[in-house]
């Protein structure tokens, strides 16, 4: 016998083994329970255009769905899109009850809550809302605002510096670290950079495990923002491993600074289906993103060291004076090897 | 019934209450506990020239500390100085067995040991040896490098920012982490700051109630490194409420940078009683005391929020690349209000 709750808590966990790999859809997962009360089905949306959460568990439940209940993160679609409406498959499977975590908040997918309610189905919303939403957050904020949700993260010591004074900065972070930051790549749709740190460091931009170099079989799109075309054609962000968009003004017009507008790199990304960015560095084009409000969460790696001198972790946020400091709100601090790990959100500014 | 461990814990916690204020004695704790195993006298060293922990934790406990265990933090003296040997008091309580956390490592007062295992005592050492080593970790710092355990305490951003652009920094950290640092002066035998910090901010340097301003009974010295003497005559550190002593290159000499020779200043300090010193910015000050290998522990408190621009919490540290970073073991991490306090050590460099 499993509770509502605790089912709800299971199909979060698993609704995020999709991070990654469902863009343009949200994550979802979704326990059936039976009239007993057991679980007899569950089921993650795992890749767009593949079978949806409730459909998974339905499946795999067969007759015993009949008179359960469906435990499902997000409200189920009421739209034939690649797929049919849950909705639809739900109520034809005999489901009783149906309890969701988040509603849909977008108008193609939506309804599928009032659709079930006809159909004399018992449909309670909110179990659990503010933690499906955090495991949906990137989703739900980027269909929110039409374009993705971007997470800087950087790497420095404790007083902000992201390499030494001659430049050198392999490694400040441990390999710990530097693995959980193939783990955190895994989990978006892009990875951006600017063309600086590719003629600085000349990085891939990949996913891999860091112990034999594999690659993993989804990558995100590889983007260098670079106002010029200063890409050289032998950087590994151009090689075969992933895709790879070198986004030029000329392409995307210039904004207020005169480098690439980065709305209108968003815009254009979210075009492509992209939901979730990961802006690594540099420090200039971070500030750039902040100061155009265009950041929404913040993850730092911090070394327990001390350099005094080289390059700072963050340059130009639009920041002048201390009242106006972009303040975050810490969601978590975990330990990586020797390193620390800042996960925190930007605070909304009233406006 | 309490066990010695468990009195020994008691031992080390009491010892701590005398931080700030037993210079240049170390901070002790005492507990007695009676034959029959329950605590009959405890005591610490509140303040130098007072009674020894023993002394007090014996008066408490009259006739019933013979045949009896000591339980104290550190070796008992051996020596006459403001008052007598505390290995003799406790042979002459009758005292059966003592219990020793960490060996007194001063040529002057050691040898309690010895005199009271040859007056027949039990004498057992190293019992919770590590934390009463950490609670003693200034006194025991400082007397084996004849100068004072210096702490850097620093308050930034998370990018490493201590002053916005237009050099605002009030505040940066919140009250809650402001009152930790009056509680954290507290602790010490002085505070030390830089000229160019007195110039920009004025501050008082002295130990008070955030809400009333009220200032503690006991204040540490305020001590202004100032090579060429510029600090106002109507500078608040100058005021009444706590000594002060401006430090200049005409009175210590000059080190390598031509400003106050660090070593110099620490070994005058350190002649002068000082066994702990709070380093409070500016951020070149705190770099010619690291580049010079003269800081033990960091504390730093930062608030998240980043800034992109402004003044770096550290500057000139001496390092200019990144296999030479100043390595620090981090020690502890407290959640002061919104902000985050670092605790850490300098690692040991292998020479």
């Amino acid at each position: 016998m499993v509770t509502e709750d605790e089912a709800m808590r299971r199909a979060i966990a698993l609704a995020a083994r999709g991070l990654g790999t469902t863009s343009p859809n949200p994550v979802v997962g979704c326990i059936l329970l039976g009239s007993d009360g057991e679980i007899v089905g569950e089921g993650f949306h795992a890749y767009a255009g593949g079978p949806h959460a409730e459909i998974v568990a339905l499946a795999q439940a067969g007759d015993r769905a009949r008179g359960g209940t469906a435990v499902v993160t997000l409200e189920p679609c009421n739209h034939t899109g690649r797929t049919g409406p849950c909705s639809h498959a739900l109520i034809n499977a005999g489901i009783r009850r149906v309890v969701i975590a988040v509603d849909d908040p977008t108008p193609v997918a939506a309804g599928g809550a009032v659709t079930m309610r006809a159909a004399g189905l018992q449909v309670e919303t909110g179990v659990r809302r503010l933690e499906a939403t955090e495991g949906n957050v990137a989703w739900l904020t980027a269909v929110r605002r039409g374009r993705p949700y971007v997470t800087w993260k950087f790497a420095a010591t404790l007083d902000g510096r992201s390499a030494a004074e001659d430049g050198t900065s392999q490694w400040i972070t441990s390999a710990p670290a530097r693995a959980d930051v193939h783990v955190l790549r895994g989990t978006v749709d892009a990875i951006v950079a600017g063309v600086g740190t590719v003629l600085a460091d000349d990085p891939q931009l990949t996913v891999r495990d860091l112990k034999d170099g594999a690659l993993a079989i989804k990558q995100p799109l590889r983007v260098v923002v670079d106002s010029d075309g200063r890409t050289p054609e032998k950087a590994r962000v151009r090689d075969a491993a992933a895709l790879t968009w070198i986004a030029t003004t000329r392409e995307l017009g210039a904004g207020p600074d005169g480098r690439v507008d980065l709305n209108a790199l968003l815009a254009a990304l979210f075009g492509r289906g992209i939901r979730s960015v990961l802006l690594e560095g540099g420090p200039t084009l971070a500030g750039a993103f902040l100061a155009a409000g265009l950041v929404d969460q913040v993850i730092g790696y911090v070394a327990p060291k001390l350099l005094g001198s080289g390059r700072a972790a963050l340059v130009g946020a639009g920041v002048a004076t201390i009242a106006d400091a972009i303040e975050l709100d810490l969601k978590d601090i975990a330990q990586i090897g020797p390193d620390l790990r800042f996960t925190a959100a930007l605070r909304m500014k009233e406006s």
